[in-house]
């Protein structure tokens, strides 16, 4: 129940281990056919340049700066968190002018300040934004940004890592440019594939390059050619055929629940456990209207021993929270609620272990209070 | 038995399915140290920084040229084969120049042209070449390579991702620099890993940068904070965690058997293959001197068709073999004899398949003779 990697299901476990097949077999490119419908499915996009990245979130999200910023681009970045100066270095790294906008840790992205940045800056020619920051647990209004970005004639870059399945995300509908994901979240896949989709704005920019992307691996033109839809499948790199057989499973599990479903089971076992949470007289991290359901923020109490706690919690209950991250670190704890872990169970058995340990630690809470408020919550 | 991925045995299978754990639970570290010990072991070196990189082969290449060549270096690159021609591109993409030392595909890398192009070439940096080139099945004298590039001052960048526990690498007794290799062929792991090393003069180069590694992801100074062995373990991304489960039980199994005895394995199925297919009255297509015996090339007898005696292999023998690829396209064949999968039952069952289906296609063969050479190869 950290910020990921998830649980992930005996079920997406049994078909990691399936054996390895070539990743020219037949077999092979018609489960890669599969993926793509799969993940446009949980994208809820029709580009054709959908596709998992053969490596972490990071990558993912740098093969959509890679190929999208070119020396001397502007692009305007919203950091509320960790992740969005993770976009300023790759901005950076790809000769590009990053213009941040920030906003305090654990808030939104303001669309007001940018709207002032693209005023200032009539030059950009991207805007960046985490639509879920897995740092502090917050999310900021997508459409709102990337209707921001359209007007202004930008392409959109977000970041959906944490989000996918979670909450909506609607990439059609929000005219976002380039998005990316990852495995280890809300689809409770093994870590280590970044899911990605381009709209065909972008792919017309990466097409219209007058020199080479930096990355060799990360190159879209390239991986196109084994990923793209005209039949050809020419051998870029070995895929990580297992790896992929997992998100195969995991895009299957998501399909059979439905989307709609799923962000509705997310919602209701975090507002269980924020119940049981505030019962036990702690208190969360972000304002409600903007909180993620799959990360709960939560602020330590005073007095509190961050690390003893989450040692306790991993040693005594096998259970694991995340610390707070970067400015974050030390003020807050990270419960993840996400994909398979996002049950009644978890909510209960997390209340009941957090309660014994800050006991045991002799905080000040409200002994008793948070199972009884959890469970109402969950209707039992 | 292609060219990669190979066989995975059901022991890694298994460990690739155990439950997901955090990327920094404390056990994760552990696991983490172990699978560093078993790496310098299996490239026989004492490299601090040697580790896993999170992506495939291609990634790992990527990591030695992105973190060592900067803009305007000169590095004389080795090309007898495809992977050759990935590391030009990877060098102009880090704005270097490559200067290339050509050899016929299927031939060994020729140290005295290498000689003559330090010697024209005196401001070169580095010399990249390939171990063992995947896409010809031909070897390269790997210690000479490294001493030239030692004696003229440049580093080495080494590619033994078909190398690696298929024959010797010893990355301290050449003195190479910056090895990297892929898990999916003699490791008999499942793809999408690439093992890293890098000597502590490449690792000073590296510190000595005056600029940004041009990728985030694969920047080593950051992903040394979290492999590094100050124990600080900062995060950088998320583990693929089960991929390294399945890592770190490939190299077990590569320890227990011991390197010595994984090459003679290698080497003794090999030559039963060998024997087999040219008693059947097929050519290789590999000197004998360099052969791989992991990456068999096989000419491709005229009048055969190539992509349908594949298919027949898969279709109606579950077997794979690989086809040519570059210039070698339709004129090779590539039978793979990788880690796990290189043993005596899929020596004699490939020659007995491709017996057959050649038989079918009324190739010139001399039939019956395969296998009693085989078996005799293998003194049974």
């Amino acid at each position: 129940m950290g910020p990921g990697p998830s649980d992930v299901s005996a079920r997406v476990l049994g078909a990691l281990s399936r054996p390895t097949i070539g990743h020219l077999d037949p077999l092979f490119l018609q489960l890669m056919d599969e993926i793509k419908a799969l993940l446009q499915y949980a994208f809820q996009t029709k580009n054709p340049l959908t596709l998992p990245i053969s490596a972490p979130g990071s990558a993912g999200m740098e093969a959509c700066f890679a190929n999208l910023v070119s020396p001397g681009d502007t692009v305007i970045v919203c950091q509320n968190g960790v992740f969005g100066g993770r976009m300023k270095e790759n901005v950076e790294r790809c000769g590009g002018t990053a213009v941040m906008v920030q906003d305090e840790w654990g808030r939104s992205v303001d669309p007001a300040k940018v709207e002032s940045a693209f005023i200032a800056h009539p030059e950009a020619s991207i805007l960046a934004f985490v639509h879920a920051e897995t740092s502090t647990g917050a999310s900021s209004d997508a459409a709102a940004l990337c209707e921001l970005a359209t007007r202004h004639g930008a392409l959109s870059i977000v970041d959906t890592v944490t989000s996918l399945a979670g909450i909506e995300v609607a990439v059609d509908r929000w005219q976002a440019d380039a998005v990316y994901s990852g495995t280890q979240k809300c689809l409770s896949c093994v870590p280590g594939i970044s899911p990605v989709t381009f709209s065909e704005r972008a792919v017309a920019r990466i097409n219209q390059r007058t020199h080479k992307v930096q990355s060799w691996f990360l190159d879209m033109q390239l991986v196109m050619e084994y990923w793209g839809g005209d039949g050809k499948r020419a051998y870029h790199h070995t895929a990580p055929v297992n790896d992929l057989y997992a998100l195969h499973e995991a895009l299957l599990i998501l399909q059979e629940e439905g989307l709609e479903a799923s962000h509705a089971r997310h919602l209701h076992n975090h507002q269980a456990l924020v119940a049981g949470l505030e019962a036990m007289g702690l208190a969360m991290a972000v304002d409600a209207a903007h909180r993620l359901p799959q990360l709960n923020s939560v602020t330590i109490p005073q007095g509190v021993d961050d690390a003893a706690l989450r040692s306790a919690l991993l040693n005594e209950f096998d259970l694991e929270i995340g610390a707070g991250l970067g400015a974050l670190a030390g003020k807050t704890w990270r419960i993840g609620l996400m994909g398979f872990a996002s049950n009644e169970r978890n909510v209960l058995y997390c209340l009941q272990a957090l309660e014994a340990v800050l006991q045991s630690q002799g905080a000040p809470i409200c002994a008793g209070q948070a199972l009884p408020a959890a469970r109402a919550a969950l209707g039992q």
